[in-house]
């Protein structure tokens, strides 16, 4: 199998293991704590039942009336600035669900504003990392300058410590802040703050829901600057995490690439029948494999022009993608 | 101004217009029925609390248990299969928020388990995204050949065109098996394929939720599949769409790199002090500039090794990633 294979495999494998390790440990750490709760709420349920003399049916009236009026409580979720904040849940995938859209219309022009928006803004977090990304890099360059260090260069891991750095004081930083408006504990708005930026988004605990923050729009604007700054901080962290791990994939691919080319230019080309070593005879002659022949062939002029640089073996590459002249191996 | 902070910022002018339009949409959409669902609810309350003569306060009390319940009616949310759905809901950031922890511990555990392992999932899906545009390359190359076009190169349009349709395919078979299983109307399950396969993850609609589906060990492996393979296939299509937006960025950054080197190559050398054109004096001499000199000459030296291929522009690059020799032009 190939060498990818394999890797994507494991991979695979690694993943659910992952899974599955998280199901256990979330299971023995949240299942006990759920079930005593879940028994105290049935008891207080049936002791206010029985206080107020109400049926099951009409209790469970109620229980749609409460869950259908819960975002209402926060101020008008779906003015103008609610409405901005539920935008914008969509377009980070951050996705609350603190409101979700109650008509068809609704949920069509979410379906159809997330399908355009969600690339748009994968491409200014890129944009932005990018740009960090180059300002860290100066940054860096001219320290190690103070410092009179020997080599000036910037490498990965210098990057990688300097944006997981920024992203970890973004992250307390915030906490701070939302901690002393929302009046949550700091660890309570560290949880708020990681769940949000890296888009998990739960909505247990979700800002701008309090005293109708949503119509105090200095603090609507705040909350949008940091998510977005924060978000693409975030994202160039993980990018960088990321592309450091499947440049791996690449160097494979282009290892084979290049015996590829080299088992091309040592191959000779046979006309007629061959007898191979176990007796058996191959009709080189046969249309279908001589068109085949020579589509390889001409794959293999195709190769010429794939690239050959020193460089950070193309990600794009790795990726799948091509462009241009640049063309795919099979 | 450089071109690229030139296009950074038109690309956050022109998401908050997005965003500020999709917020005028929604407040349009969706303002007047949910302040139309909110005075009936409000009715309905008071109708309710006159009838079983329930003070405000109890109504309260009322409330709170109603809304700390709302998990468990869904089953065990924290036996393994319940466990393992929210562990797979934090690690590829979908975070539907169905349930979510109510311990300390689980809080803790959420964070670390979220920043280690969504870096993970993310390469597992750039993997897997690689391995299926090889595998659309092939198809797409066999088809071409079939077809007997004149040229069998697979471009990038090709390969997006591919994958754009294979992901359209899994949301709407995906849908129609939701729909059957869920009970939902098909756009609605349209609606929970999106959200959840871009990640949002709203939790407004959330599968698994009836009937104690958590404890159908089939069902629930179903959902984890249809999970991994479709937002693999939906973050490739992403993936395409995004590199061929900022590989735009990559080609200025390598126009400027090119000026860069030819600057440096025309560069003269010049030792004590420079008059120039308008009678101002330039001390070369100036130990910190001499001293800047030297490290600009050692950058220049260092941008030999700077890729110069022809290939897809190295969007590692654009994403500000180096390895080895490759370094960043300032």
């Amino acid at each position: 199998m190939k060498k990818q294979n394999v890797r994507t495999l494991s991979l695979i494998v690694g993943t659910f293991t992952y899974l599955l390790v998280g199901a256990a440990v979330f299971d023995r750490l949240e299942s006990l704590t759920a079930e005593h709760k879940a028994s105290i709420l049935s008891k207080i349920e049936k002791q206010w039942m029985a206080k107020h003399g109400v049926s099951s049916e009409d209790y469970r009236i109620m229980e749609v009336i409460v869950l259908g009026g819960v975002p209402r409580k926060a101020g008008k979720q779906w003015k103008f600035a609610g409405a901005l904040y539920y935008a914008t849940t969509v377009l980070t995938t951050i996705g609350y669900g603190h409101s979700t859209p109650n008509t068809i219309q609704g949920k069509i022009f979410t379906v159809i504003y997330a399908v355009v928006g969600i690339p748009l803004c994968l491409v200014l977090f890129h944009s932005i990392g990018e740009r960090l990304n180059k300002v860290f890099s100066m940054i860096i360059r001219g320290i190690k300058k103070i410092l009179k260090l020997k080599s000036v260069d910037v490498t990965d891991v210098d990057l990688i410590l300097a944006v997981t750095t920024c992203s970890t004081i973004t992250i307390t930083a915030g906490a701070a802040v939302f901690s002393s408006i929302e009046q949550w504990t700091y660890f309570d708005s560290v949880y708020y703050c990681v769940i949000t930026l890296f888009t998990i988004g739960f909505g247990d605990m979700v800002a701008l829901q309090k005293d109708k923050a949503l119509e105090n729009p200095g603090y609507v604007a705040l909350w949008l600057v940091f998510i977005l700054f924060g978000m693409a901080i975030v994202a160039a962290c993980l990018n960088l995490f990321v592309l450091r791990l499947v440049t791996m994939n690449t160097e494979d691919e282009r290892r084979d690439e290049a015996e590829a080319l080299q088992a091309a230019a040592g191959a000779v080309h046979l006309e007629g029948d061959v007898i191979t070593a176990n007796g058996s005879i191959l009709s080189i002659g046969d249309p279908d494999t001589r068109s085949l022949g020579k589509a390889d062939l001409g794959s293999t002029t195709d190769m010429d022009s794939v690239c050959s640089c020193n460089c950070v073996q193309c990600s794009l590459y790795a990726l799948g993608f091509s462009r241009g002249r640049f063309k795919y191996p099979l």
